[in-house]
């Protein structure tokens, strides 16, 4: 029967007219329905804005309407979103797009010389000198040059095409793109693509959606998370009986002095290496001292990609326009920040200086603080701002999370959250070792709340072990 | 055999090792080729920024580099591109997103006190009071409240709730959202989506994408493109033999004064209808007398959908985190603008108003010019900022076109861009009876350049015309 997603439809003939109300009496004659929606979109599963966060703002609402908890506010530690846990935005950045909004501004004598040269320079690259403008699909010009000269820098001088630099919605939106294209085939010969346990959501949902095959190979958690070969191979061999495995390698998080490129390895190992080996990596405005998820910037570089298929990846981000302009600008600025003698150099390195100790230092207590409790062992936190430390679960426990159909890390999460305000995500959303459990937290609260969010993570799984003993 | 998209991987073995070009060696070793890569991003076509776009840049290189031509500037309508174009942006909308990008402008006196007061009121309801933070991934609550109280006013009282109001990239976004939803099955039994030819290529690529089936209603050229209801089903008779069609209407480019939403039609129908029909609704940022595409601003409001899918599209736009956060302030602003007895009010009208006239102007400036040439015929441009006007074609340039393997208009098209550097978009990237030829153009170039612009395409089209004659 036709139902109409618009107003261009017959009436659903022969039914109660009466007042009625909107899902009983017509829910079956719906056209969109569970049973006949996109049944790959069904199967996606996004742990980090899952049942856990929708139950904690359902919490901060129920504690603004003056409901009692054993707490007084929700703490937040699900997702790597540093401004809302108030890292302040470097004032360099946010001068530079508030002249691009209005750029009345740069008539008045407030705003250092750099900053409003720097958004002459984007505005001029921008149609009609104005943000509104779209872009060109692929990105704006310049600031695609200025990635690749930054991407240079980085690789200690490993040439960047700016042709092979694509601007994105955030890293996310990047990764989505190459996945889809990368997806093909039915049945044994569906597109398997490899992915590391534990894995940011964001994967298994992506290939959920495309109806591509997820294969699992699990980083080793005794050796800090690193990567064994020999279970690369093993996945590998065990995928190749019912799909077709492709490798994804995720490098979007690696951060600090000890970053090495992958692109800068295979340069390392000559030609016959970089000159074939297909290679994406993925960047964004939202980690790292700035911060600044909200406005979704990012960009990925594409190297050897056959020039067949790069051509269809610049239709395909056609179809979507041109990613978000103001974000645009703001990657530009994270590639090209103020250098020495410029006016706001000084400024721009105190403030970078102080979040990415201020992050170190955070790093440091968590691995200490969730050390010191019988149960929980947590890895050092070597870069990024996360934490996936490894819970020992009772098994009374397990055994009642499953009565209530739960995974154990979701219980215990969600335990943890009704009796003290704290939001993390339970390990099985991200996957690992069956019979393991695990919770992710960031390391991002202001350092005070931190200490009482790490004190209270303690006083919480001994009084959880206790209980289930 | 096994490549690697990223560094982890074996060496190619038994391949060459010495110097080596990227595409000639190796290309054939590649794990993402035209033959391996997802069939369904082969087959999106996308005319908006299709070949001729893609020449029309190239002929813009040529230029600066001083190639001589018939002509000296590119002037494109092929894209609803206001800023680009020259459209003057709203004052208001871009201080307060100056305000919110930087604000330490808050303390500034330079800017009235009611773009202040938004301003704070947007950065409360943010993270951290930044933009840099993440939204709910339906979009930020006080946004939502706004466009829903918009939308009411929009249909006279009709009630609208926010929870039904999601934010989105640009009105494309939502678009795609839907459409995923929507597509499901294989064979006969695949989904089909009704749309109106012409269409907007959007919904081409992007069924293209998802596998569906394209269903194709053709509106009426003679009576100003209206639709037939007995159009309407032929075609999903039709469809209705190779696939399971569900209707798509997009209503999104109504504007101006006689604009009635389908939602209000519904309730106007009565609770049969107002009760049931599911439908799906867009606006964005990007047209009108905003014309802010660059920001990618947009929402849809989504009624009667069964509560289970609707679990299943917070879902599914909880995947990309948040719309990006500067759209969702300036499409707050849009459905929330400057009131009477406000400072900002004054100047808000006036531009607007500007600006509204002038497009009135130039789609009377341009159905008037075009139909002066023989040959070409065009409705009136009665909203949005498009015509598509009807062409005759001398059967020697079919013949000619059909040679070398092109639509009829395409090589039409690309020979006006070629000879007069205008770069309009051929109507078979939009869908068109068989037989018929239409180009597409926006009137959004300056008053001077359009007229410009139609000067010379009355001059080619009879150039045209005598030269295949």
């Amino acid at each position: 029967k036709l139902r109409a997603l618009s107003g261009v439809s017959e009436p659903p003939r022969g039914l109660v007219q009466e007042k009625m109300t909107e899902n009983a009496v017509f829910s079956q004659n719906k056209v969109l329905t569970i049973d006949t929606m996109n049944p790959n979109v069904k199967n996606v599963e996004y742990a980090v804005r899952g049942p856990i966060v929708q139950r904690a703002v359902q919490i901060e609402k129920e504690l603004r309407e003056g409901v009692k908890k054993p707490f007084t506010e929700v703490i937040k530690a699900n997702i790597g979103d540093a401004h809302a846990m108030g890292q302040q935005p470097i004032t360099f950045f946010r001068q530079v797009l508030a002249l691009c909004s209005y750029p009345e501004l740069l008539k008045d004598n407030m705003f250092p010389e750099d900053a409003k040269s720097r958004a002459r320079r984007i505005l001029q690259a921008c149609g009609g000198s104005s943000l509104g403008a779209y872009s060109a699909s692929q990105g704006i010009d310049c600031v695609r040059q200025d990635v690749a000269r930054y991407i240079e820098r980085r690789d200690g001088g490993v040439p960047c095409d700016p042709d092979n630099v694509y601007l994105t919605s955030g890293a996310s939106d990047g990764i989505v793109t190459m996945l889809k294209l990368l997806v093909c085939g039915e049945g044994a010969s569906k597109t398997g693509v490899m992915i590391s346990i534990p894995q940011y959501p964001l994967y298994s949902a992506a290939l959920a959606e495309l109806g591509a095959v997820q294969v699992n190979y699990y980083l080793n958690e005794e050796k800090c998370w690193s990567m064994d070969l020999s279970e690369l191979e093993r996945s590998l061999a065990e995928a190749r009986k019912h799909c077709n495995p492709k490798v994804y390698q995720d490098n979007v998080y690696a951060e600090g002095c000890q970053f090495h490129s992958f692109k800068k390895v295979l340069f390392e190992l000559g030609p016959q290496y970089s000159n074939t080996v297909e290679l994406v990596s993925f960047h964004s405005t939202s980690k790292c001292y700035m911060g600044e998820c909200g406005f979704r910037g990012g960009y990925m570089e594409v190297i050897n990609m056959d020039p067949e298929v790069k051509a269809q990846l610049i239709k395909l981000v056609s179809v979507r326009l041109c990613p978000a302009v103001p974000g645009q600008a703001l990657m530009d600025l994270v590639v090209n920040s103020p250098q020495p003698g410029e006016p706001s150099y000084t400024t721009f390195m105190k403030e970078r200086t102080t979040t990415l100790s201020l992050l170190a230092e955070k790093a440091k207590l968590t691995e200490e603080i969730l050390n010191t409790v019988p149960g929980i062992t947590c890895n050092p936190v070597q870069g990024a701002m996360y934490s996936f430390p490894n819970i020992s679960l009772p098994q009374k426990a397990i055994k009642e999370a499953k009565a209530l159909g739960q995974a154990p890390d979701m219980f215990y999460c969600m335990k943890m959250l009704e009796e003290t305000g704290i939001c993390l995500v339970p390990g099985s959303g991200f996957g690992q070792k069956d019979g393991t459990y695990h919770f992710r937290m960031t390391i991002l609260p202001p350092t005070d709340k931190l200490k009482l969010l790490l004190a209270k993570v303690k006083e919480f799984h001994q009084k959880f072990t206790r209980q289930y003993s």
